[in-house]
């Protein structure tokens, strides 16, 4: 390590361990040789648009990669997931259900798809919606549920689609982070009435922009192709972006395999460290995941809070961020004028966790060095608190 | 012409005059060895989404050429329009004045915006809003006029810019159409409140998608970037589209002379054939236009009905199609239930007009063998109407 003191720290005008940002998201990218050819033919067969054969092509294999029976492309996860809320509530408005500790595009997608958000409670193990509170909330006024498979667990599917089930009413899984887990063995994609994944670039399958829709139901499938090629909002993906996906599709388990091997290392760093735990993959001896993101819980006997230690890490150039914080019911994205109670589990778990760097542009070195820098830190912690808080 | 006989037509079974289909659509690409050059430097600069130098070089230019203080590019025009609609209304919802006489998409953006379209006749000229229409639907649920210009003319801006002024409505022109063209002999750009405009394939400049919004209200312009870049829908233009686009923009003189060419052709052939008029760009002496489009009025003694005309040219590959046709009002995109009063002049126009192939797959000679054809077909009328409704 190249600190000496706590003067050499970025924070306080030293060096920053790293000269570019390491930042969280996948962002692999094939060869661009390979790409180019691919839009090189893409020119040739002046198919620029709507439904050519690399899109079709894609559908496909992504539908194999899920086990179902249909996938639908879209131009991104957000429209996707506005388009199939609006057509499983056939007409009705109302609240969707969805969870309190999630991403912020959660309360606007289900505005955009003219219903209201109504917040509910997750669950410890898996951060997901907690059964129990959604079956509390359930009224008259329910439209849907929209739960979100998070990228360390799918949610608590099974109990979530027999509630569904049970109060006839239509669930869709957001399984944007999740994208190439499985749960209970079984490849994300078939669950509920459709799930929904991204194709950007930040994440596991990357065609710059993108999306799509997997279900088993062909009714829906048509219907919402029928929405997205419709006279409507263009909302289709084009054969540039599949073209990339796909070739994103080729790489996916060598992307896989690097991910494994970063969260490894990353393990072994929080192993040594007291008060940093990386949160574990739920069941990984049994599920598949692509251990695309590294998040760890900060608590003592760490010596910094954790919007210390981000502030630490981040002008070392580790882009560091707090995970789902605060939980949606408490941000700027919850409606404006809405009453919710309190959601002690969203609210506990909102505190405590930390997105560490990952993705292509993060070499195992560099966790290594990283992890350097959190053990020679939480050896100062005392001196360290005070420099902070004089320098805030 | 090689046709002989009424046999030799390919509606009944002939070999069609064009190998290829004759398309309505600009779709002019750029030198793919210029654009796969653009898509390295992308690549190298692993920009691939959000706001990066092409985007924004692309944003100055087309800020440029519509004399505007602000571009802002988005996903595609419809997403333009919906969030253009969403931020003017300012959480007011109610009814959008549109013209009966228009796309299909047009009622659908109104409500993907959380609004009601509201039907307004248009005027026998330019195809647009009827102020006088305009002003007789106003009432107190109305929150905002969305007026569309057309490809052969502008709408009646100054009228529909007062009316909306006094009656304090926001007004948005949706100009996709007519991106290019002069109102009053200022470029279409900076009227009312903000006006769309698409990148897509088919239209005048080709991102593959995209659209742009322009204005000259800069806080309207902060608003849309903070909607299309927040945590809501991702509705971005990426560097790979906006770098298809820029190219295109370069080449916009070349490609608007090609039209003119290609429409001066049109002219001629219609001019020696009765009962076929090509609708003319409103007071082209003294306002620029694209020329991208060719659409004729069908009217007797032109033998054959429109519909009947449709179905023989496409059947020789010249995919002639119906304009704005039926209007919206007696359409499927009606919002059922919707009680709507006649509107005379868009009926009527609705019944009147044929688009004829266009765009760079269209060349002069394509539209003078289209001509000799036509000319065929008008010396044979009676023969051949017996002979299609014997077919139908």
């Amino acid at each position: 390590l190249t600190k000496a003191s706590l003067d050499d720290l970025a924070v306080f005008g030293g060096v920053p361990l790293f000269s570019e940002i390491k930042p969280v998201g996948q962002l692999a990218s094939p060869e661009p040789d390979r790409f180019l050819e691919e839009v090189r033919a893409i020119f040739d067969r002046r198919e620029l648009t709507g439904n050519g054969p690399v899109v079709k092509t894609l559908e496909a294999r992504l539908a194999a990669l899920h086990g179902t029976a249909y996938c639908i492309t879209v131009a991104n996860a957000c429209l996707g997931l506005v388009m199939m809320l609006r057509l499983v509530t056939r007409g009705r408005t109302g609240n969707v259900i969805v969870p309190a500790f999630s991403y912020s595009g959660i309360p606007h997608v289900v505005q955009w798809a003219g219903h209201m958000p109504k917040f509910c409670d997750v669950e410890e193990l898996r951060h997901g919606l907690d059964p129990r509170s959604v079956r509390a909330a359930i009224d008259e006024k329910t439209v849907a549920i929209l739960a979100v498979c998070n990228v360390n667990s799918a949610c608590e599917i099974s109990s979530l689609a027999s509630i569904a089930k049970e109060k006839q009413l239509p669930i869709i899984f957001d399984s944007v982070s999740a994208l190439g887990a499985t749960y209970g063995g079984r490849m994300l994609g078939s669950f509920g009435d459709a799930e929904v994944f991204s194709l950007h670039a930040t994440k596991m399958l990357n065609g710059f922009e993108g999306g799509y829709v997997t279900t088993n139901d062909g009714k829906l499938a048509e219907e919402l192709i029928a929405l997205r090629d419709g006279p409507r909002v263009n909302a289709s993906l084009n054969e540039i972006h599949a073209a990339l996906a796909l070739l994103s599709l080729d790489m996916l388990d060598e992307i896989v395999e690097r991910n494994r091997k970063r969260y490894e290392a990353y393990a072994s760093v929080c192993a040594r460290i007291a008060g940093l735990d990386l949160v574990p993959y739920v069941h990984a001896e049994r599920e598949r995941y692509t251990y695309q993101m590294a998040f760890a819980h900060v608590h003592e006997p760490w010596p910094l809070t954790r919007e210390a230690t981000i502030r630490v890490l981040r002008a070392e150039n580790a882009f560091a961020m707090p995970y789902y914080s605060p939980p949606l019911h408490r941000s700027s994205h919850c409606p404006p004028g809405m009453i919710v109670p309190p959601m002690p589990v969203s609210e506990s778990l909102a505190q405590r966790f930390m997105y560490l760097p990952v993705g292509e542009h993060t070499t195992i070195a560099d966790v290594e060095a990283l992890g350097e820098l959190l053990e020679w830190i939480s050896g100062r912690g005392d001196e360290l608190r005070v420099r902070l808080r004089d320098s805030a």
